[in-house]
């Protein structure tokens, strides 16, 4: 902390027009490429949207006090940064980059702040929702390799609300999981339970997230959907979602995580499959989808053929580093050029 | 809230490439220009942010991570996320728009998050600081307009951190404030009063802050200073601090505040300035500086014109609403030519 130590130009008389690149020349001591490099840009965007809407101090000091209400109303069982990332498509579009699907995988969606580390392990045919108003419904699905190859013992999370549009960690007083179960997929790659029929809910909007969308004028529905996320060894992990097809949020759904090939018509179970499942009935909800992963090595191939394509079109020059990238050589080539943008 | 209602296209398959422009026109069916404004450069800034570092989802989390730490470790006497705007050089950047400064006018700079509402009015002579170790300082200033003309009755804000670089608020058990007062200048535009030398000290570094300043290999010192608000009708609201020549930490201040016209060499009370300003003596150190305000009028004007030739050079043609720029017109134009950042 000896200031003799530090070797950079005297910090004095910052400018709009000079502190970004002295911000970021105090930034760049440090070790990592990577952090470097993430908080070149954030400094850079940061300040170039300051300078771009020639932010006042009372916006600021609103922006101030939204972020901090925003982490105060955190708690175990709420995350309402997330929602706020959801909300501005920034929790789909870290997804859709971090996690590319090649043609004929199934695609991922938002995660949304209700995923938790508590559910239970149940067995095949379980009932994973005790709501007894919900409409009971039967799920029965595959998860296949790219190829058609069934995938055996994977670690499958599924979550869902209740038929009140809550999940079980809204309501006050819970003591153990509900409407959420893990599954191991068997050998032929199949898993199959018993759940209910999902509803559109509102996500959480008592808080600060929730008067930022009225103020933008806008409903904070989610159309009716059914969580899952796919882990095993090898296989990149899959977090998507299920929606139902002719739900009045379809095209609307709050946090942007509607994909055309994750709608789903619910069907019937008919006598046959009645028999087969025991615990269901002829007429029950019927759901049936066939996920399709891929493996961590092909996807983390396509992540890197997509970072230096998309950064190349920027004009930044990158090497992958750990599967992600870092400026190549020239650090300061990057910063002149970004400071265009 | 009837999905019927919004007048949008469909929201469903959002890719990296489309879901900025789509994001946006969710949040521009809003009525303020303004805030549509500040809400349309916040997603693309964001979105960019995203894909030019290829975020992934374990950064991202850490971030969230991050912000809701921020949020929670704020309480009435502490606000985390002005220190981060503090070292990531916003703080400064933001005064700086919002308060041009014409020339010969006193520059401004960083407000800190230690300035409270509960600060004793006091009368010219007063002592504001309690702490016997403090090296005791007699200060002697005027307030002037750009001309040279004093200004009586104009509100002072004086606050500074006791002899071991604490301000009172971070002393646990504070009953009253201390080392800040109020003054008022007097008919021929003079405040004075009785403090101590200020000190050098760390900002508050046992928190996120803290951790992320270490992360990069950055001190969290702040170079000796004395803060300084001047309030009154018709005069552009001045925050400002005065600093000590040849403090150790002069050109690396942790926040970017310091500024060459603000930096001040300490002088000795003689014996003529002893016999003026009772309760001072010969030998005692002095700080005399002479602040010059600037009207609302000007500084408004002057705060329009910066904003329309700035916005310009990016290719952005806006019309200056309440003080404050919004795209003029052509709304799609600014959007298409913000993308290209």
């Amino acid at each position: 902390m000896d200031p003799s130590e530090v070797n950079l130009p005297p910090l004095k008389d910052l400018t709009i027009d000079n502190i970004t690149e002295n911000v970021n020349l105090v930034n760049s001591t440090n070790p990592s490429p990577r952090f470097k490099f993430l908080l070149e840009r954030l400094v850079v965007h940061l300040h170039d949207y300051a300078r771009e809407t020639r932010l006042s101090h009372n916006e600021w000091l609103q922006a101030i006090q939204f972020l901090t209400s925003t982490g105060q109303i955190c708690s175990d069982v709420r995350q309402e940064f997330i929602l706020l990332s959801d909300i501005l498509g920034l929790s789909l579009l870290v997804d859709s980059v971090d996690h590319p699907k090649p043609p004929g995988s199934t695609e991922g969606t938002v995660l949304g702040p209700f995923h938790t580390h508590d559910a239970e392990h149940l067995e095949n045919g379980c009932i994973m929702s005790y709501d007894h108003n919900g409409e009971p419904l039967l799920v029965t699905c595959t998860v296949k390799d790219i190829r058609g190859n069934p995938i055996p013992d994977v670690k499958i999370d599924i979550w869902e609300t209740d038929s009140s549009g809550m999940y079980d960690v809204q309501h006050a007083g819970r003591d153990k999981p509900d409407g959420r179960c893990i599954l191991t997929s068997d050998k032929e790659g199949k898993f199959w339970f018993k759940g209910i029929v999902p509803v559109p809910y509102p996500i959480p909007h008592d808080g600060p997230v929730g008067k930022l969308l009225l103020k933008l004028s806008r409903h904070p529905m989610r159309p009716s959907h059914m969580h899952f996320m796919f882990e095993k060894e090898g296989w990149d992990k899959l977090v998507t979602a299920l929606y139902l097809r002719g739900d009045p949020y379809e095209t609307s759904d709050a946090v942007f995580g509607v994909k055309e090939s994750l709608i789903v018509e619910l069907g019937q179970v008919d006598k046959e499959t009645a028999g087969k499942y025991p615990g269901t009935h002829e007429g029950m909800r019927l759901l049936t989808y066939d996920f399709v992963l891929v493996t961590e090595k092909e996807t983390a191939e396509l992540r890197d053929r997509n970072s230096i394509e998309a950064l190349k079109k920027l004009n930044m020059t990158v090497r992958i580093v750990d599967g992600l990238p870092v400026p190549d050589v020239n650090w300061r080539d990057t910063q002149t050029v970004s400071r265009q943008g």
